[in-house]
């Protein structure tokens, strides 16, 4: 096992940012180039309707796909129980539905309350458990929310508290917005992890919005974080900041984890080739990362050898 | 004083690193509004020779400026006695010379071995002791090298030590070519302030070619770093990476730093207002940042009052 798990997001966070919908044949081979790079976790898509994302239209097709890939953990995003049912049946071997701990941002976002939230994480639970199926939720808005401002991370210690007596096994912590520093990454992991345990806060979930997506993963590392969502050359973007990249980028991430000599079990050149599988199959829409303009250090192979 | 000093470095890193020349009227307009934000370090220029670097011939009179702003202290670059002596002559409050840890770098940048350097450094402390200006020396190619590959850390620190030894008050480690990880970072502060003490080892100059500039800077804050050096915009960018800013963006960094609750003495909304000096007087020129693109967070002040 690596030091550390890279998931990667970019076929369900990245497509469902942009109006394109990539052909299913696009996403099959990037997901298995990624795979093939050494990338153990993916999220392959989303169990919404698609007359609301009609990128995530093929999400069951992508997820029997991504199933045949031998050593990968196949994770779908849901929204609520009916898309759970649905990821279930398709065979993902994870789901995870995003909690706004923002309560503004979840009526606005999915129409429920945090008391109707859990309602809903409960029933998934069983289904989870039903269909042998990981469960997590990711506390999005975490750090922040651009409709509320400042969220109460006493308030976010409850909810994960609540979300896991629900029946959430495990949690990641979501910077949805771009808000988050890294001496709050460092409180709200310790704060979270003190109340559900350290085995189920697992993972954060960054955007690189302000520049800090980076500053940020070495935080939560610090504080014994092991897995780290990235989206391969940020795709998406962020709306609100021209030139942003969504998610941090993997191959950012990828490229500070192995040169500190933490092992990503991913291979550098091989994860940069990837690119353009997105290059080809969705001309014109910006890539980010500052690794594959720049190229790896002269004799970087030989400094983590 | 500021928990954090913030050293501008963009009048000279930033400048000398574009073709253009800026107006000195500009240079003085940007100067003075930085330091109205609260910036209380700036390196303002560089004595080399004129027919080298067209864009710092004006440095002697925007030195003589700079003194007249109450609080600033005023920084200037030198690459070898002769131009210590100019900067002394023009009133620099501190001087620095680069000293590249990489050999075939300093051969090839200023034509001397490291040898010479030493010998250089030590008749620069003369001139400054005698001219009761600081005297710092800046440890570039600490984290590799674009000709030699990875620098021995070890080598590092005897040249730290033979430096300071020749008179050197204080050091700065120099990522000049992008290459450092914040592993790397962690390891050489410490060994460069085991051997010549944590009062003089104080200062990282960072890079973001490869998106690690602020994860660096995190890493260096824990080790006890207290001054960091950063440039508007990115002002100058990195030719290699094209979309990446050359030292690290003091926006982003300010805005790093606050959000965290560490003190730099900067109005962020001031600071932000100075990128007007230099969209103005240098139009078409690209500025970088995430933080100026993205804004400032809903209820920042509310967060960090």
């Amino acid at each position: 096992m690596p030091d550390v798990l890279i998931s990667e997001v970019g076929p369900r966070d990245g497509l469902q940012s942009i109006d394109r919908v990539m052909p299913t044949e696009a996403k099959k081979r990037w997901i298995a180039a990624e795979a093939a790079a050494g990338v153990r976790e993916i999220e392959v898509g989303s169990f919404v309707p698609p007359s609301l994302l009609p990128q995530m239209a093929d999400s069951a097709e992508i997820v029997a796909y991504a199933r045949t890939i031998p050593g990968l953990n196949v994770v779908a995003l849901v929204p609520n129980a009916k898309g759970a049912a649905r990821a279930v049946e398709a065979g993902a071997h994870a789901i995870s539905i995003p909690f706004s701990m923002s309560e503004t941002h979840s009526l606005k976002n999915v129409r429920k309350s945090h008391a109707e939230m859990l309602e809903e994480i409960a029933a998934i639970a069983v289904l989870a458990r039903e269909g042998g199926v990981h469960f997590a939720v990711g506390l999005s808005t975490a750090f922040g929310c651009t409709m509320e401002g400042p969220v109460d991370e006493g308030a976010v210690v409850r909810l994960a508290v609540a979300a896991a007596e629900a029946g959430a096994q495990e949690f990641s912590l979501s910077d949805t917005t771009g808000y988050a520093n890294p001496a709050q990454v460092r409180r709200l992991v310790r704060a979270v992890r003190a109340e559900v345990g350290a085995e189920r806060m697992t993972t954060l979930h960054l955007h690189n919005t302000r520049g800090l997506g980076l500053a940020n993963a070495l935080a939560g590392l610090d504080e014994g974080i092991t897995t780290l969502d990235s989206s391969l050359g940020g795709l998406g973007g962020c709306p609100f900041a021209p030139g942003a990249s969504g998610n941090i980028v993997t191959e950012d991430l990828v490229f500070m984890l192995e040169a500190m000599g933490v092992d990503t079990g991913i291979d550098l050149d091989a994860l940069l080739a990837v690119r353009a599988i997105l290059a080809e199959a969705l001309p014109g829409e910006p890539l980010y990362g500052f690794t594959p303009d720049a190229g790896l250090p002269l004799g970087f192979e030989r400094q983590t050898a």
